[in-house]
């Protein structure tokens, strides 16, 4: 089964190349193989578990979903609809998504290891919401300061928000407080330096106060 | 209470935008009378717990000044102020400004979180100081090495300050020493880059020991 | 012989840059007389333990290997070959790279270290093949939402796998909504945004899941 | 003798800028005020304790160093030297410079502070080793790969070495592969960034084992 998983990962990645039309044929066909085999193994786990039993599982019904949302790629393969109408083929696009998601059952002890997840992030909650309202108050204050100065940064709110979370990644920070202060007076540019300087670092801190309570947990 | 503040953020983050008049005249009255609300719910929290107990509590002094801030922006919409009289522009601005503040309440366990975070920066507050003066130092050091060769990073030692601060960023570090190596010879070259590679490498060491005395608390 | 793999260090870092025939010779020289230490060494440990006991350390076959690999170096002096046949350059530059491998035996403890780095990846590949497999699925997934719009970053899988992992490492991340969202209307800019934002934000989490597993070990 | 440190600090902070000759004179006598202070102090303190004592302290040490050097400062100021004459300024620099390392003691608890991450660094010795030794390792191997490909950043192993330095930085690194890349085969490219993407995350390894070994002291 895990053997089957990494062959539909390996065709759904190569279908993404630019290939001649004999090879996307071969591919099509294996991933309408793979997909039978999956249509099977659910169809034998309902009949020989039963219906009740075989849903009490959260796992079987992600598994189960993504079946039926694979299905329409088969639908398409057996009466050889045409791909040029665009409504089915945003239903293919979408279908062909989520199968991708399948192979999160490759992961060896997926379910403990979301579990996990599930844990940390409940007992860091209070700190990403936190990190999240520290953003929103950042954003709106910025946006009130320097949204005269750098509409390309703070012309909006929701544009000062994302302004905010950039200086929160570091990534490029120090471009945003050098575009503001262009018609600034020199002690303007003073307080605008220092209130990005502490931008960066109190965004720091509380990034290392939610590594800090994830690892607490 | 909960969703006034959410309402009252919503309507805060909004009127950032470009409305219409008659949107902007809706959001107006939301915000008066959100306004109107807190000036009720502490003047009840006043009269019933009386003056004494109310004001012995930090927080209620911090939402005390936040809705007092706030009531510039109720007397503008109540008198129908001239907005074009700069002054007061900016009271109201700075009014509009404060009231963000008071979405930190929205927080779960805020009180709790920030006495964390107090506890937190207070163990750490040594290691804090040294990475103040340790870019003090590595600032006026850098201004005295390099203040000729770059003045655009190192012209003056406030330049050179925050050339050092974004160094231990890392983000661009290595755009810094590119610059002041113009016109060196290769011995000179050797030494700058010897000289910021550790730089960085101690403004590391000095972040993870920050870190880690945060950690340890 | 911590003397001899040091200056043996030197001699080839030296090798790479453009000297004159003189000293290059006598580089050549040292690198010669080195090796052939190297190879005196491994015989004497041979000959005193015996054939057997020096192939049961892991640590001695992958010396062996080293040096038998830094013989054509050897060969290449004492018969004066000709440096312009191409494919004997090859053979030569194999080893020389391979060379340097030796200088892990520098490295104090490398013995214990390498086991603490084995039973730490073992501790965390759950993690690791997590991260591998999530790099996955976002890549594939964003392949499909953005092949068309930004073809420079996901205009095939391995393209789009390659982009997704520059976004985990934060470099350069918010170029690439910058990039795609060149031909949107707002609401899927504002799509795009909070999908990046949350890869983002994703990608940092899991990260310190990683390291929280290596650390717990 | 804190609030002197203090003033010290910024008066040579403020000598940084150009200031007309009145406050330059100004700045320059309260700097010479203060290092008299602090000689009256050594000498103060060596006359209580005795030589012997106050010398078997390495602050004082460090101290009695600092003041010595300051004192080519006082020597300019008493005998009114040319400051045109070009050996003498670089005595004044290096004075000057040696001068701001006084501010450490500033630092409250910075003997313990010095003394926990001295400890702290004897224990990731091993590790801060390895690291030496492994960018060495990959800088010679990519000067081997890639030097004749782009000669800009892997050209000389020197060269090579910094180059692999920044990529663990993280900071720039995917510039590098796409310099690289530029002249080959499409295998090649696929490989090339398989390497880079190896280097970056084993880099990431060695940062978070750095981290570890300094935590876990
Ligand atoms: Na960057
Ligand atoms: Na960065």
């Amino acid at each position: 089964m895990l053997a089957l998983i990494i062959i539909n990962a390996i065709v759904i990645f190569l279908t993404g190349f630019n290939f001649e039309n004999q090879t996307l044929k071969i591919l099509n066909w294996i991933d309408v193989i793979i997909t039978g085999v999956f249509v099977a193994e659910i169809t034998t786990k309902i009949s020989v578990n039963g219906t009740k039993k075989y849903f009490s599982s959260r796992w079987n019904i992600f598994d189960f979903t993504l079946v039926i949302l694979s299905l329409p790629t088969l639908a398409e393969f057996i009466f050889d609809a045409d791909l040029h109408d665009i409504s089915f083929l945003l239903v293919f696009r979408v279908a062909r998504i989520f199968k991708s998601f399948r192979f999160l059952k490759f992961i060896p002890g997926i379910e403990q290891l979301l579990k996990g997840i599930e844990r940390a992030l409940r007992s860091s909650i209070i700190v990403l919401m936190g990190f999240v309202i520290y953003v929103f108050i950042v954003g709106v204050l910025s946006f009130q300061f320097f949204g005269n100065a750098s509409p390309e940064h703070f012309g909006n709110p929701l544009i000062s928000l994302y302004s905010i979370f950039k200086i929160f990644t570091v990534e490029g920070w120090y471009e945003i407080p050098e575009s503001v202060v262009e018609n600034y007076t020199p002690f303007q540019i003073y307080l605008t330096y220092s209130y990005f300087i502490f931008v960066v670092l109190s965004g720091g801190i509380l990034g290392m106060s939610l590594v800090n309570s994830i690892f607490v947990d």
